[in-house]
This record gives structure tokens, C-alpha cells and sequence, in this order.
């Protein structure tokens, strides 16, 4: 078995569903102290985190990733038990193998081939690992960064292994991601009675309007990095499920993903000024969960270009779409941020799988990154 | 003690939350048979219904009311507590002193000062009472009447004990109610990352815009009789609670209270209209609870102000507000409804009760009724 699979499928038969490590990065530690890393175990709350690093000095090329998985759902739903790594058809199966455990076992082969080639290399390395991407990711790489903020030690270029792909492997990559900004609105009218609607004020009716305003506006056409920003109302509960009863309160959540067009005090007047002539008492509680980020044609977005089209053979499309990523806690240190990793099809789905031989190229890729970087 | 309100004290002691009788019936009845009354138990599910009917001829003049009465909330709460019936200061204390046991008090006593005074009364007399009017009022009055109706029996007037009064003993009384009419609105669009909206199909941006409509529609401007019809959206609920997923589905409930301007089946194409545009599958899942009735200057109507003049000193404004009453299950067989009884400041409340003198005044006011539709 190839050794990047091979230790990916190790990875994926420790269940470490989020904020769990299970172990993992005990396992990655140590293939990496045997190549000169030094380990920093950087645990906080009910995350644990590794900050590895290879040499003192600058440039700093970093990995980022994380071990912790989302929820299996139902195990009897899965064609492979999630936790067994199950090789078959090609394909590697399990939670985890595509988001991200089969790029953090190409970061770890890429290091390995790359150091076997360039033992005393002019770049430094290091892997920034979390358990705890996929839940509130308050005490992983945001703390880690911390840390090393506050110690003055700063990363130069940093490839994040999300799993970008779409149909192919390296069709897309990311130099940047929309910020994401949250609002929970409370509505607090006066509950009463159906029959006597003068004695009560009814919040639904009160924020229906304001929400139509929010749910139509153009907010920008988005600019020549990244896409139009977008909001979503995601939640709205109101009343006890009883017919005659008018609601004494609403609660309603939305959510702007935003590009570089927007500010978020910017987009919280926008938003605010939609409920313009409310009566009700409104309340609004925001909540910055990233801001926006672009890596801007710098070296590290053409390395990984040319890699992909020397090991590959495909050029990637390097955008800005997609969700938000642990990069967001990255780049605003002033580092170069681009995501690469395999295809995302099956991520956070039932039967979640990755191409073996795809994990085999990654690796390969990668580690071409690195020789780039070196030049 | 008044034998009315030692009677209600008796009625208050039995712990009748709906659909519960525990009892009532049972005493209302020995009272009743006793003056030469036939009892009808129709007991339906769990409900527990009573039609006492004393004549076989016509004119029929039938009490209507319910012996349930709403939970009590904490009984810590109370300052009496809620079925012990104390008197202090003149009021008659406990859960359904007001809504409606000093009503049926009232009643039994009314038919008994009345038959002592008219032994052969020119006018048959019934009471149809139930044990869920305040609960779903399936198994209530609406099948004691599927039951009258069936084998042809038919009530000419009918005078229902709600609680009417608002400041004095007798100053509202009613003819008639708005209908009252439901709806659950299901909106199923499509589940998706609030990242990709291109993806999915938000239910609620989908439905505000309609929602928003139909809250600021004017229906009518009501009528000589009616109040405007109004309409209240009672429930709305999408979403589980995570921010960053678009729901797959919403469900909000609506209620119009409609006058006799409306229709049932044009209040419903109305609504729906209000959502054309909307591309989601949209389910509108309707239930009439009550038709509009109206009681027009009939003798009973004119009978009921005269004896408020006679016995209470006060002209009562008769009029169609407030909520629904069984009225609307015996309105539509053709029958003359009106409805008087207490104060209503304390019903559904912690501490409700009644002037002991007004149930006093009230089975007085009720003889006097009968009285006069005798003429
Ligand atoms: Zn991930
Ligand atoms: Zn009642």
C-alpha cells in the first residue's frame, strides 16, 4: 500500500469526531520528530493542537489542518463502517478521508520525499494541526496563532489542505475566502390573544417586512477576486404551536458571507436599517466569525500553480468561492494563504471517500510546492 | 348562603380541568331531574356531555354552557386555593367562578325560581352542557348537536353563559361571534451550505415576502354588525439552530377571525394569493373552527336587553366581540344565540372569581328571560 494511504487509513481508524483528537496527532508527531521536528503541544479548553517545526530561521513555509471530523449520522446508513478506513475500488472510505485526513497524511509524506531530496533546505517548515476546526474553533488555530503572535514568530506561506477539488484533483484551489459575519435578531413584542389583536403586538408581523428587505438586497455584484456577498436566514422560531395565541416574542438568525467590498460595521447598519419602522423591541447580537481574506498573486499562489500542472497536468482555477477555513485565523497575521486538497464530493455526506491514488498525487504535489518555494 | 352561589361552590370543588367533569354533571343533574327534566348523558370520547330537556313540544328554549375549566397554572400561585370555592369579601373565589360555574349555577337556579313561579310554562326548556369547551371541543356541543340534529330536534333560542360582562354585571352581552379559521402553511424548499445559496432553496426567504402581505392586508372594514376581519400568524419555525446550514423547510400558522363580509373559501383563495411567486412547494392545510353567526333582532335578543333593564338596571351593548363560543356550533342550525354572563376580568387567570352577589342577580336576570319569552 502506498504510504501516504497507508497513514491516512491510520488516521481515519481513529475516531476523532470533533473536538476528539483520538490520538492522531500523536501518531503524525512522531513521523515528524523523526524528521527534525520539534513538537509543541498547544492544547486549550477541549482541543488539542500540535504547532511542529523544522529549523529556526525565516522563510517559514507552513501546513494547516485538522484531524477532528464531523458526526458519522447513523452507522448503518455507511456502505463501509466509517472508523475502518476500508480500501475498496480504489477508494479510500471513511469519515475523514476527503475533509481531511488524506491531506494531512500528503503533508506528511510530502516532508518526508522532500526532506529525503533537500535534507538542509533554505526554508523552514512546520504543520499548524488542530482537533477543533469543524465545531466552534475558539481554542484551535485561533489559539495557536495567539500563541505565536504573542512570541513574535510569524509564518510566511501557509497551504491550508481543505479539500478544494471539485472533478479533478487540482482543478481548484483558494487564495482567499469570504468573511462571515452572524446576527441572532430577538423580537420582543406583546403576546395576547388572537380575537384581540389591538391589545397585543404580534413580532412576526412586526419583522416579516424587514426580513423580505434583507432577503432581496443586492448587497454588492462582488469584484475580480471574489464572488457577490450573500445572506442567508438560516433560523426563525416564533410561538408555542398553540393556534390563538399571539407570540410575545421572535427569534430569527441570519448570516453574510462577504467579500472585500463590505466592512462588517458596514454590513450591521445595512442590515439594521432593513427593519426601519419596526415597533417592536429589536435586539440585535452579532457576531464576527471571519473576515475576509485574499493572498494576492505572491509567490506561494504561483508555486502552487505550476506544481499542479507539473504533477498533475491541470491548471488549477484558484478562486475565493466556498465556505469559510481555518485560513482566516492565518492570514491576518500578514501570511500567504492558499487551500489545496482533494475532492470534496463526498465531504460531511454518508459514505465519505477519497481516491487512493489521488492521496498518492497529492502528496507528490505538494511536496513539488515545496521544491518551488525553495528557488 | 344564596342557594346560586352555594351551588357554584359546589360546581368550583369539583377539579374540572378539561376534559375532565368530575361530577358537575352529576349534581347539575339530580338538580334537574328533580323539576321534572329528562337527562341525556351523550358522553363522546373523553368528553362527558349532558342534554336535559323538560317538554316535548315547541317553542324550545336551551341554556348552553360547559363545566371544564382551564388548568390552574401553580396552585402556590393562588391566593385561595383554586377549588376549595372560598368566599372572602363578597367574592366567590376559584378556578371557573367566572368561566362559567356561577354561570351553571345560575341556570339551574333560574329554571327552578322560574318553574316555582310557572308550572306549566308555554315554552319547553333544555340545557345542553359539556365538558370540553375549552379544550379541542370535538366531543363536546358540536356532537350533542350532530345527535339533535340527526333526529330532528331543533332549538329555537339558546342562551350561552360565557362570561360577557366587563365593568358591571350585564353591560356586554352577544349576538353573535366571528368565525374563526386555521391554517398551516408548509414550505419545503431545498437543504444546502449557507456558503453555496445557489444550491439550495431557502423556505423562508421564500415566504417572507407573503407573509408580509397577508399581515398587512386589509380584509374589510367590518359592518354594521362585525368587527374587521382580522388576521394573526400565531407560529413560525424553521431551522435547528446551526447558523451555517440553509433550512430545508419552514411551517408557520395563521388564524383569521372573519365576519359575515367573508367567506371561508374566499378568506382561503385571498390568503394564498398572498404567496403567488413564491417557487417552493407551498402546502396550505386548512380548518375551519367556527362559521360567523349572527343573531338579528329577534325576540330573544330583545328579551335579554329588557331583563338587564328590569333586574340589573343596565342597558347592555350587544354586540359581536371577542372569541369563539359554542354559540357556533348551535347558531347554524337556525337557532336565535345569545350569550350573557359575568365579569371576565379574572377568567383563564391565577385568582379568578366572581361577585357572589352578581350569580345572585344573575339566575334572577335569567328567570326573567324566560319570563318574558313566554309572552
Ligand atoms: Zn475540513
Ligand atoms: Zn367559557
Amino acid at each position: 500500500m502506498d504510504t501516504t494511504v497507508a497513514l491516512a487509513q491510520a488516521l481515519i481508524q481513529r475516531p476523532s469526531v470533533t473536538p476528539e483528537d483520538a490520538g492522531c496527532l500523536g501518531i503524525i508527531g512522531e513521523r515528524l520528530a523523526a524528521l527534525g521536528f520539534t513538537l509543541e503541544y498547544m492544547d486549550a479548553g477541549d482541543t488539542r493542537n500540535l504547532w511542529a517545526r523544522r529549523g529556526t530561521g525565516q522563510p517559514l513555509f507552513a501546513f494547516a489542518g485538522h484531524t477532528d471530523v464531523v458526526p458519522t449520522g447513523p452507522e448503518a446508513d455507511w456502505t463501509h463502517p466509517p472508523f475502518a478506513g476500508h480500501l475498496a475500488d480504489g477508494m479510500l472510505h471513511g469519515r475523514g478521508a476527503a475533509d481531511m485526513k488524506g491531506s494531512l497524511a500528503a503533508m506528511v509524506t510530502a516532508c518526508e520525499t522532500f526532506l529525503a531530496q533537500h535534507p538542509a533546505p533554505s526554508i523552514d517548515l512546520a504543520l499548524l494541526l488542530t482537533s477543533d476546526e469543524e465545531g466552534p474553533a475558539t481554542h484551535g488555530t485561533r489559539h495557536v496563532m495567539d500563541v505565536l503572535q504573542a512570541r513574535g514568530e510569524a509564518i510566511d506561506w501557509c497551504l491550508v489542505g481543505e479539500p478544494s477539488s471539485k472533478s479533478t484533483l487540482g482543478d481548484i484551489a483558494r487564495r482567499g475566502r469570504r468573511g462571515s459575519l452572524n446576527c441572532t435578531l430577538r423580537v420582543n413584542g406583546k403576546q395576547g390573544h388572537v380575537a384581540y389583536p389591538h391589545l397585543a403586538l404580534n413580532p412576526i408581523h412586526d419583522v416579516v417586512a424587514g426580513l423580505t428587505r434583507l432577503s432581496t438586497t443586492e448587497w454588492d455584484q462582488g469584484n475580480d477576486h471574489f464572488p457577490a456577498t450573500t445572506l442567508q436566514i438560516s433560523n426563525i422560531h416564533s410561538g408555542t404551536g398553540v393556534t390563538n395565541v399571539i407570540p410575545g416574542s421572535c427569534e430569527v438568525k441570519f448570516n453574510f458571507r462577504f467579500n472585500t467590498e463590505q466592512t462588517p460595521e458596514g454590513l450591521k447598519a445595512k442590515a439594521e436599517a432593513c427593519f426601519d419602522g419596526a415597533v417592536a423591541d429589536l435586539a440585535f447580537d452579532w457576531n464576527l466569525s471571519g473576515h475576509a481574506f485574499l493572498t494576492d498573486g505572491g509567490p506561494l499562489a504561483g508555486a502552487l500553480q505550476q506544481a499542479c500542472q507539473d504533477v498533475l497536468g491541470v491548471t488549477p482555477d484558484i478562486n475565493t468561492g466556498g465556505g469559510t477555513s481555518d485560513g482566516r485565523f492565518i492570514a491576518p497575521t500578514g501570511t500567504d494563504v492558499v487551500e489545496l486538497g482533494p475532492i470534496n464530493a463526498t465531504i460531511h455526506q454518508v459514505d465519505e471517500c477519497v481516491c487512493a491514488d489521488d492521496l498518492a498525487r497529492l502528496s507528490t504535489t505538494y511536496a513539488r510546492i515545496l521544491e518551488l518555494m525553495c528557488v
